[in-house]
């Protein structure tokens, strides 16, 4: 299996905290040594980064735990393979195109017997059912919305295409356009939002705190999305098998 | 304006010696200091970088210097702006998705007065005329073919469609779907093919010499095309106005 983690701000922050703890599951408390991948976005750009590696000696992800890449919208993912090989096109987020946006997709779970056809300009370029079901989501979102639909409107539709899916077998993901980030979960999937007055959190996987009181200001607003809980001392929201939320602005919406 | 730098290799090569060259002219040989990309194909699947710092100053372009990632198809751009703000979205190079296999693309040059309608699934997340000139072409392609064309039928499609757009002002730019490369010159492109017996090569831009004998096998074969030498002591053949070339396997092909 894989671990996910997502980031949603209503201004531009940095998850270097987030990714130090989180990246130590690829190797140290964890076992998600088969790749990773990770892509934020930054004013509708994605800056998307992969690697078959695993994050604790990759290079590149060194850089993100020490260089703050800023941004409003993000998702991470540590992989141990299960379907499909050890290669760079097989490692999440992957990225598409839809209506002059980038969507990124991150998914955790097997969906063994879900390969439905492909009929129009989505394929997958690995051997995933992660990127197949991705590839089929955009196709669907395409099909059901003649404009650029509301947050809204997607919400509700992702929702039934992911309740299409679920039953072929474990369904978590991470989905963004770079202005919602939507999260399903199957299994294993937990949130929080951090909002003044903030506190100081201290890592479950790594010895290191953060005093987020003296990095923010009272406006600033961040929910987190995850496998599980990166943190002991904040309250974990854990999501109900077959729940779909959307998190705008730093927060969970009652879409 | 911007430069361009691609490399077509038969075996995972990498480019840190050109690049190290090739990224002095982000402030210190030249002044296109308005965020750089670049782009590695391995295995299908593609690393993406791009920053809208300078690739003097980006920690992520001091790691490619330095961490030799190994790739038989590279396009890489260093951008002064000209047309679009210097943002993300606007960082060259692009990647789309197309028949299954992830495409990447850089311009150098003004396309003012191309601004055909896009009606199909590829659309500029971005600003520039750059990327609607790509989107344009993958459009056209896609109509273009009903199946996965050839290399040899891409290259057909791909010197028709460039003549089209070439009127609308310069389009010099390097196109691969991780088999070809394919290179179109308005004014500024040259290239060379590295292969055996390998010699010696000392970069114009910066004091560093690099033994390639010591560094390759007797069948290892490598083309690097670049808007101007990198080397002065190799010989570079410049491109005709209006030629698009394709290499394959490190040398080019006469399709």
């Amino acid at each position: 299996m894989c671990q996910l983690l997502g980031m949603n701000a209503n201004k531009p922050t940095d998850l270097t905290f987030s990714f130090t703890g989180f990246s130590q599951r690829a190797g140290k408390t964890g076992d998600h040594v088969d790749g990773w991948g990770m892509a934020f976005f930054e004013d509708h750009g994605v800056r998307h980064f992969v690697d078959y590696q695993s994050a604790i000696i990759s290079p590149i992800a060194d850089v993100i735990r020490r260089y703050p890449i800023k941004s409003t919208n993000v998702i991470a993912h540590i992989r141990k393979a299960t379907q499909g090989k050890v290669s760079l096109p097989n490692c999440h987020p992957f990225v598409r195109e839809l209506w002059g946006n980038y969507w990124v997709f991150a998914h955790n779970g097997d969906l063994k017997t879900f390969r439905p056809r492909l009929h129009s300009h989505f394929h997958p370029v690995g051997t995933t059912d992660s990127e197949h079901a991705f590839c089929w989501l955009m196709q669907e979102l395409h099909k059901s919305h003649a404009g650029v639909p509301s947050i809204q409107e997607l919400t509700l539709t992702l929702r039934e295409l992911a309740a299409e899916i679920s039953p072929h077998g474990t369904f978590n993901f991470l989905l963004s356009n770079g202005e919602a980030l939507w999260a399903h979960a199957t299994t294993h999937l937990c949130y929080l939002e951090r909002a003044w007055p903030f506190s100081k959190a201290s890592l479950s996987d790594e010895d290191l705190s953060i005093d987020f009181a003296e990095r923010n200001q009272p406006g600033d607003r961040t929910a987190i999305v995850v496998t599980a809980p990166l943190t002991h001392n904040e309250q974990w929201t854990h999501f109900q098998s077959g729940e779909l939320k959307v998190f705008v602005d730093g927060a969970h919406c009652d879409y």
